[in-house]
């Protein structure tokens, strides 16, 4: 069971996929090491200008022959005032204030946002020249065009799910294997569709019910830190795991000190889900900033504004190593995050699963 | 692994305890048939008399002769005001209106909850005299004195958790067993103490956070439908499962119709929490009574008072199978619920086991 069409349609030893951070997490380094390792490295190219993408494809192709994947996100119409804008900056004045940045209240404009569709075309563009084998897509579903551009270039396909009903549209779109993301899950909820309760269900409930309701492979994405989780994962149907928490704590990857230490410190009462930091829902060691804005979540404009919005703040605190003022993205199970190499983690994985194998 | 220290301990042969589901559902026919096909059944009696209480469990006793558990709940102090009842009352007025009962709000009075310590006492001594082998504890840990007696009488004891803390505190204060409760679960959440975020950890992140810091064996609970979910909870490092919905949609099962139907035809999107029936977090099916009272949700008196305040609604609409204003319990995964025979399930859950197993 963990060899399977997922490992050999990647080309890969492994069912592991290392998640597709955004924000600097996914160094080269990093999704070298695992794909070297029998994993599926991937880019978290999101936020990525397509030079910018262009650029760690070559890297990569470098360090490695493996195949490794890429990550983007699918743009939506958004609907932004001045006045959206006015009022989330007053209440991120505060925290301005607090980590000593010049206020903006009275330095309004609404952000430049209405080319995020060409960026996409041109980020899709360059995945197809460089002969990505792999990439997935989150917050969405691409239009029909891209969906079959990308086909007729033999690049594999993954979209993103958070319910069943999100996972059937994959499908139908023609994704060649569905995400499927429990509510454990650390950073942004890949939620596009609008879900009854926000979508949040947890992994032991969800991956039964999406694998009963598609065709295509299941990838299990949220809380799995270890080959317990890995074996949890395939005995409800999945073919594969997806693991961001696990990743982002090894010596490869490009998180900051304090975010890496903080997830090690955390317990599984630390992460909540806030909308504050970008406008999208996302999990996060709570802190500070999210305390801050709680209250008034439902002000905030939407994804990516809000995001464009926090970015002085939360890189004000970065370079000051400020925990209480950046983006502690985190799943549900931090207890099991340790600082390793990703060799050592997919090791450790591997042959915990091996064990349970081996005693069931 | 599915036959380890549970099975021995409770000498069952399937690692599978049906859970203790308060108010009529777990009637002697469901509890028997589950013990009669190799589970452990439960009889959910946190709401019962203890003169109830011993008519059920000799009732069992001439049904089976193999072992069976009870549930109770652990009192805590209460605290309320007449203001309180009133506020709550003017709520709940509306939905009267609409189940066609009479208006309470000019007719307030502080239900008797005083005598609740010396009731919880009463139910533990029929749980001696009539030597129910197993015992099990939600909404809190008895005190020492009561551990103390129960072991005296050799039964054996299991709590509820849902962090990390709470199962910390079950061992420590002499459990034999803890039962994880993950934020797929339906109903009542079990938690205790004053846990961040409500405690609401999906059950492939908490399972193995307990297991790690722990030393008796865990019983996950909590979205758990089918063999996939028995053998993932085994693989996260459980030594069993606790199933309610599964059990409810039963035919032997006690639950209305009306809810049984509701469970049947949900997906897993359409369960929320709500503390709107109990004044306690629990999970249910969205119906009308919990969209009317959502926005007041704070104002609502604690569990038990707002249970009994309730009451007469739960009633009418029982009476009048109106499911828009029952309390219809389910946990994420309803759309793996059936409506079968207990031994149907029992058989599928261990063949579906089985079968994973073997091609593991």
């Amino acid at each position: 069971m963990l060899n399977n069409e997922i490992t050999e349609r990647f080309k890969i030893k492994h069912p592991i996929i290392q998640a597709p951070m955004a924000g600097g997490v996914t160094t080269s380094e990093l999704v070298a090491e695992v794909s070297n390792n029998g994993g599926l490295g991937m880019i978290g190219a999101g936020y990525m200008t397509p030079i910018q993408i262009r650029k760690q494809i070559r890297e990569l192709k470098n360090l490695i022959s493996n195949p490794f994947g890429i990550n983007l996100f699918v743009p939506k119409e958004i609907d932004v005032t001045l006045d959206n804008i006015k009022v989330a900056n007053q209440l991120l004045d505060r925290i301005r204030e607090k980590v000593h940045l010049p206020q903006k209240d009275n330095n309004i404009e609404i952000p430049a946002f209405n080319n995020m569709y060409e960026t996409f075309m041109e980020q899709i563009k360059v995945v197809i020249e460089e002969n990505v084998p792999i990439c997935s897509f989150t917050f969405g579903i691409p239009p029909e065009k891209v969906i079959s551009e990308l086909k007729k270039s033999d690049i594999i396909l993954m979209g993103t799910a958070t319910t069943v009903r999100e996972a059937v549209e994959n499908e139908k779109a023609g994704m060649d294997i569905v995400i499927v993301q429990g509510s454990e899950a650390g950073g942004h909820r890949g939620s596009f569709s609008n879900t009854n309760n926000e979508g949040l269900v947890g992994s032991i409930s969800l991956i039964p019910q999406v694998v009963d309701n598609i065709s295509i492979p299941v990838v299990a994405a949220g809380g799995i830190m270890d080959g317990r989780g890995l074996m949890a994962a395939i005995c409800l149907g999945a073919k594969g795991v997806q693991m961001g928490t696990a990743f982002l704590t090894c010596m490869e990857s490009g998180a900051h000190k304090v975010h890496k230490d903080a997830v090690i410190n955390a317990t599984e009462e630390d992460t909540v889900l806030t909308r504050s930091f970008s406008g999208k829902l996302a999990r996060a060691i709570t802190n500070n900033f999210i305390m801050s804005i709680e209250n008034n979540e439902q002000l905030l404009p939407d994804f990516p504004v809000q995001n464009k919005l926090t970015q002085d703040i939360r890189k004000a605190a970065a370079t000051n190593s400020d925990k209480e003022f950046m983006s502690l993205w985190s799943g549900q199970s931090p207890r099991l995050a340790k600082q390793q190499t990703v060799k050592m983690l997919i090791n450790n994985i591997m042959s915990q699963a091996e064990t349970i194998k081996t005693n069931m």
